[in-house]
């Protein structure tokens, strides 16, 4: 019998996405579900934390709560909704000192704070390690639903921000280099919530997901749920200050920070080529990065040079 | 510094409380917080079930899914609320079989259905144990949101079933007795989602609980929120069939089985008065078991004499 290893999580999520028959607007598969509420539709994510998985090391709980609020909220944001307010159920140990949890429960309450929300409930259990699972919950106009699907060949593909911040903050913590910017990206990411509105209440964008396990997986879940092809350039993306630095530092190729470890959460998008513009304007950080294409491949283009784009980000339970 | 096991879930839960300052309707502290929506509330509960925690002996992957689906929707069914949907985070060993966690979301999405509602998204993440962690959504009319607050002296005390099967089921397992029905009760446990529309939508019930950790403490619980002190009618309580048989067979006192164990999850809720007659006929289980009293003590009537209700029930981080 196969083990969760031996698939990898990706597989396994399809497996699982197989057996479900939700029939809501949008369901299992995207990066919140969204159910119709009449007047408007309420979006639901949930996403968990858990100290066996890759946990930057130096990470204090406050951070730890945060966290798990920033990966659910940047999840709402990606559907462009606004956010109402968060839950967090934590499996604890026995003997784990109760100010830490109070600091996980602070980090969580802070984010949400940060965001316009509030933590509205939550629960507790014990467990063999420390376990934070959170649900968001948003709501978004009708019209303002930003899904995965949407694509069309034609739109320019975008990016909200820098790029690589949180992965040379990760490689940067393990050789023991100074890049305390890195170090914040990676343990106290922003969800971009603001920007996830802005983009909703825009009208032009086509499609929309949070870069949360690296761009190049990104461009193709994009790609899956649109059935479209991108060309990303790589000399358009926004690489955040010191990132190839550490990248020289830690004989890391810049490529594997920037295309394949994710953990910035900014918000990566299709749009009208004639609406950039006005975008630009509410949200001067975004750049264009790319642009959809006939077929379904996806490819890199470096210097006139044209790359297949791999499809390679974080995997849970890979070995 | 203290630990989670000096403490007590209980107390570690008062000490969250504490630093929330939720701006909504329904903030943590009652079965789901619930969100004013403008038209109706929306109602949001999590729950996590961790096999770490007290899980019986021999409880499958299905009921352990089920199991998490149902807590969760009995928090929901408690609120008077109609249930929209459950979405489902898991951490999981990374050596677990694939067919495991398969039949785990086969549970929760049968327990969705069996209530009108269906599993919507989820999460996967690896951990040293497993822990399922759901949170459900519903929804329900402004003048229809049942709290733990609200019950007035006079008001009736009621429950919507027999108790004591599930805690039945827990020791007839341990001591290698037979009880089908409490082993059923136990780990395949039905949100009373119908019920609680019923209370819900009566105009006429003052405040509701579900019975998880026991009724005694589910009584303390109505008593803080609601500040009213209780009276329990030993006598009048619906004690499940074969329940005492097997108490007498484990050598238990059935008090501890019906009043203080729980995992039946009914709803047990106040009424005015003069509305119950119209209430059992649309639940004919339902079973008044005592009153609301002047004061701030809860009390158990017994064949006449009176004495302290202890406020004792299932506690986890306990030792």
């Amino acid at each position: 019998m196969a083990r969760l290893d031996d698939l990898g999580e990706k597989k396994v999520v399809s497996r699982i996405l197989e057996r479900l028959s939700a029939d809501i607007e949008v369901g299992p598969g995207d990066d919140a579900a969204a159910i119709d509420m009449g007047l408007f539709y309420l979006v639901v994510s949930t996403d968990l934390v858990s100290t066996a998985s890759h946990f930057p090391e130096g990470m204090t709980d406050r951070q730890l709560g945060w966290m798990m609020a920033a990966v659910n909220y940047s999840d709402i944001a990606a559907m462009g909704a606004e956010p109402l307010g968060l839950v967090m159920a934590m499996a604890l140990p026995r003997a784990l000192e109760v100010e830490r949890v109070l600091a996980m429960v602070d980090g969580a309450e802070a984010c949400s704070k940060s965001v316009g929300a509030s933590l509205i409930g939550g629960d507790t259990k014990e467990s063999a390690g420390i376990v934070l699972s959170g649900t968001a919950i948003g709501k978004v106009e009708k019209d303002g639903l930003l899904r995965r699907s949407g694509a069309r060949e034609g739109d320019l593909l975008a990016v909200t921000g820098d790029l690589g911040i949180a992965a040379a903050g990760f490689f940067a913590i393990r050789e023991g280099i100074r890049f305390p910017e890195g170090e914040r990206a990676l343990m106290e990411p922003v969800p971009r919530v603001r920007e996830g509105r802005c983009l909703s209440q825009s009208g032009v964008v086509t499609s929309c997901v949070d870069i949360s396990d690296g761009l190049a997986h990104s461009i193709h879940l994009l790609s899956d749920s649109s059935g479209v092809g991108f060309e990303l350039d790589w000399d358009s993306i926004p690489i955040g200050k010191g990132v190839a630095a550490v990248a020289r530092e830690c004989g890391i190729q810049l490529e594997e920070l920037v295309l394949h470890f994710g953990g910035d959460y900014q918000l990566l998008f299709t749009v009208a080529a004639e609406g950039m513009g006005a975008l630009r304007n509410s949200l001067p950080e975004t750049r264009v990065i790319g642009k959809v294409i006939g077929g379904r491949e996806n490819v890199l283009s470096r210097q006139g040079k044209i790359v297949e784009l791999e499809n390679r980000g974080w995997e849970h339970f890979g070995r």
